[in-house]
């Protein structure tokens, strides 16, 4: 018996009635055997400022609540980003937990790490510009992100009930099957 | 008599001896006649989230810090960005401003304005990737990005002297340059 | 009276019932009063090679196709790009085009010309990557494109009928604003 | 005994002193044991048209020189590019070849294949945009870039010797040290 792979998912949004926080709590019910998922959130962490996250002996480290944050990345096998597109780019939000979570750079909590990107929005275009561009972030970060399936909720009104759960089916399976791929992926890069 | 070209200015660290800061410092001593510059600092903006952010009648209103940074930018003529990059991209602190300030999205604080972007870093490649995704995010929030010329400050180290004024001849030119480049372009936008 | 506006336009695809080609003819009848537009053809350019477009007092000259595409480049006030998305980017026969018309570089009949892009496909996402990224080569190239309207026509085998005309009266409709917004900001641009 | 890993290498440059074509040729000479390089030449590939290119039973089967370049990325078990950047992307000529290897789309012959890429430039920011951007392109075809090392050569005429040779300590360290990653990476994810 292996232990089961172990996903840390982020939401990119912090709306109450966020479709990506809602898209996250069906993928963790449609994940397939061999994987668990924690849900982690970034809306305690500060705006990130360098002058208070240095290396040692510096007293200048960074607050609990980021060092708390990077543990949780640090421990997972595999992550999920579900996040909203804001002004054709990555949430503000979003992108500077991965800030903090990206340091140490030599030793950073998302370094190695394979990762599967969705996306739910109520335009049709479904936060395919946020996507490919946290891409080019994972190059520098050193993260894995799956080619294929790409997962694009469009007109996300229609697509979840008024309890947030997703119920477009061709939507759920899809999901299921990045999630199939995100469990391969890991297993094929663990390999030695 | 015509009123001169008012320019707000943006660095996108927090940290005390940015260089960045140190460049949009730089850009205000070296900008033409006919502009002046008022530097923004989105430092104390919460994360966004758009549940405390709703249009009339919601009581949900952004906080003061957000109206008054808004109101910032609605009064510039034009917008000056200088920053690192994080991650291959936008630092998140920039990016969670920009995330305020774009809304309202119908009639929001960036809409129409002129924009010139520059870098500073100490390493070679000189903030690039972040300016080249910059200019995505003006497509939606309708920024008029100046095409040249481009600032790049590589190798900030040996470019400021120990109180953080830009020693060297070739960036500082280079500066004014764009500088003038924007004045035209903001002229050349509000022609009538 | 003034002169009409010549605009200049290019479709992305050599296939003979390209959606492009035909989304191009649909623009060129939609046009408003004060426009003019001529059809460029790549097809019969080679693949771009410096070495066949040296600078005098070498004899290595473009060939005489090239020219003539430069020279029809030259002569518009404005460009309309039509194209599809061919692996996530812009066509190479497309882009191959844009590098020879890029040259020289200092007087390129690229240069200063303001752009509107479109793009039609039978997928969703309707071109977007390709369209996202052909801004940025207008940053080297000083094009000027449009902010918005973006035209992005999906599940286009439902757009247009048997002769290739473009049906969809909402098409028909973004498509006719952004060639009136296209007019009015070359008129800008031109302005002195 | 293993067989050796079989690259197939390919410049974006069609320019008889190209420096990336250089760069092609040390890497053909820093290569580390277990591996052996094909060079591919796209040079007398047509302009790409879909209507050229048909699945059977259509007689419009690619030309044979098309064909034959699939086979020969065909048999590569990891591809090398080293490409010049022009107009902040890819070569059209490269891209076109690439248009052509991704067909037919699902079983192409960049299908599943690693990838290490370099480039060689002139300038300071030595192809940058040109690599990020293939990275999207990557995304489609489902090859596997390596994130690290990246191969910047920039200031290329500083770099290599009156023949071509590329004579930089560094750059030729982080060649080979591209090269022990791309072959690692291969050998990474063809375990079973």
């Amino acid at each position: 018996m292996t232990n089961p792979i172990h996903v840390v998912g982020i939401s990119g949004s912090l709306r109450k009635g966020s479709y990506n926080t809602a898209l996250l709590h069906a993928a963790r019910e449609l994940m397939p055997d061999g994987m668990t998922m924690e849900i982690a959130d970034f809306s305690g962490l500060p705006i990130f400022n360098a002058d208070e996250d240095q290396p040692p002996p510096s007293s200048a480290q960074a607050p609990a609540i980021v060092q708390a944050f990077r543990d949780t990345l640090r421990a997972a096998d595999a992550l999920v980003i579900a996040s909203p597109e804001y002004n054709y780019s990555i949430p503000g939000g979003l992108k500077n937990a991965i800030d903090w979570a990206s340091r140490p750079p030599r030793d950073s909590s998302l370094n190695g790490k394979p990762l599967a990107i969705m996306g739910a929005t109520t335009s049709l275009l479904g936060t395919a510009r946020m996507q490919y561009h946290l891409r080019q972030v994972c190059v520098f970060t050193n993260m894995f992100p799956l080619n294929k399936p790409e997962v694009f909720v469009a007109k996300a009104q229609e697509k979840f009930d008024a309890e947030g759960k997703l119920i477009d089916e061709m939507a759920r399976t899809l999901i299921r099957s990045q999630l199939e791929a995100l469990l391969a992926w890991t297993l094929q890069l663990k390999k030695v």
